[in-house]
């Protein structure tokens, strides 16, 4: 590969407000954790705490204020450093909205943009207030001006590949059918092993930035996705796409993806370990290290 | 509590090389990514991870160079900063050797030393070669000089309560009994919930370390121990002493103690997240941000 290393910028960013989901904010502290070392420079977004306090929903985008601070401050971060390569801990979806925009700007649209996950992240504040899904729209430009506008140079549709969408409720049909924006749902891929490939060959980008929403996965093989939350009855997912897929399949698209194109950009998403609540909490109940020490 | 907050010295140390377990310093990276903010400064001793080289067993300590160094280091860092109090997240139980002896010799033995584990951690090198079992020996001033004749004031046999040690080994229970510690076994609380309130009323010390070996959680209820290691059949485990505790008991009896007694050392010991295995290694194949990028 031709980037350097030294040029690969860690972004760790536990945004959470995005989703409305505080436990995003654990899972990116544990990502970070558990990841390879970083190669080069590293910035962390400062992302407060859940606390009581309402999270109200301004011009249709819940904790408006918190996200669209935590994305200026991601795109200053980027900006600090001019890095030739993105790798992303969030974090909800939206953690992904500062790197790409950089990226594709810095690359002048020579740039595919594989979106691997259950859901096509295009909808607007009149659709959904939870931000996150908003993330691929805003990159194309649209949604609210201080997201979707703030993007300098908008993915055009023809760049995306979605892997592992699935079960596409009616707006995300439409606007995907309009856009022609190029899916391939976990049955195509087994149809199809060489179909992902067969669209690099086609398209012919030099570089991509790769989105990586752990919800593509199944949640039946994965405890630590959003469908797996222990608080939640099971029933109240119900009607909303599931991920299909094993991380072994997805790594070795992404493996295949990166023999035929350069990767610049990956970001992981929507971790949440619902398996360490028991220990995280209980660790607050200690003396001196715990918040009421 | 008169201790400073902003004099609580954080301690990270991911030392697995005492109980030649990789997965050691996972947990203390997830467990400083879990624990409560830090309130005063932040020390991180290097460690490095396992690789595939043999780890040698030296004078009867396996990696032995590797955890001298380590001990060193941490010794080094508490002594640039001279706090009040420390909170060490481990790694092994070895982690504890440099905070206990520093908050030993600081407050001139009027410590108690609250020891929370299923096993008592006295062995030497004759009996075992995983340094995680010699440290509470070490503070004592026994077993490798270069460990136990390092610690400036060593412990008292008298300063030490044991609980939740149970099930001891037959050399384990001649040094218990030939030093008259004082042992407070998953039963003996159960009969008597104020025994240790009792024993801190009687002994009368004004401050107090606290090691907490998560080891001495039942392991039936616990994921995240030695005892659930998924790679290994667990009839490897017969014959040793397992936990029988649950983190709402000890939380209880810490905080019970902190009402009586001034917190001023806390480490949390052996914490080894298996559930977070996939998803590490999962991380590792990815492009840009696995080793093979």
């Amino acid at each position: 590969m031709t980037i350097d290393p030294k040029s690969v910028l860690r972004l760790n960013m536990g945004q959470w407000q995005g989703g409305d989901q505080p436990m995003y904010r654990v899972g990116a502290h544990v990502l970070a954790a558990l990841a390879p070392a970083p190669t080069g420079p590293v910035e962390t977004i400062a992302v407060p705490p859940a606390t009581h306090e309402e999270r109200t929903v301004e011009q249709g985008i819940k904790s408006r204020p918190a996200v669209l601070r935590q994305f200026r401050e991601a795109q200053a971060a980027i900006a600090r450093h001019a890095p030739e390569a993105i790798v992303t801990l969030g974090g909800d979806c939206l953690v992904d909205l500062a790197p790409m925009a950089y990226l594709n700007e810095r690359y002048e649209g020579d740039l595919a943009i594989l979106w691997v996950d259950a859901h096509p992240d295009i909808m607007g504040p009149e659709q959904y207030s939870h931000s996150h899904a908003h993330v691929l729209g805003n990159l194309m430009g649209y949604g609210d001006p201080d997201f979707g506008g703030a993007v300098p140079r908008p993915v055009k549709p023809e760049q995306i590949l979605y892997v592992g969408v699935n079960d596409m409720l009616e707006y995300e049909q439409d606007f995907v059918a309009r856009h022609a924006i190029s899916v391939l749902s976990p049955s195509a891929i087994a149809e199809n092993p060489g179909a992902v490939r067969e669209w690099f060959a086609k398209r012919g980008y030099s570089r991509v930035a790769i989105h990586y929403d752990l919800d593509v996965l199944d949640p039946a093989l994965y405890p630590f996705l959003y469908f797996t939350n222990p608080h939640v009855d099971p029933s109240e997912f119900d009607g909303l796409a599931k991920g299909k897929m094993t991380m072994e399949q997805v790594a070795k698209i992404l493996k295949d993806v990166a023999t035929v194109c350069e990767v610049v950009g990956i970001a992981i998403a929507e971790f949440l370990p619902w398996s360490l609540e028991p220990i995280k909490n209980g660790l607050e109940t200690l003396p001196l290290l715990g918040k009421a020490g």
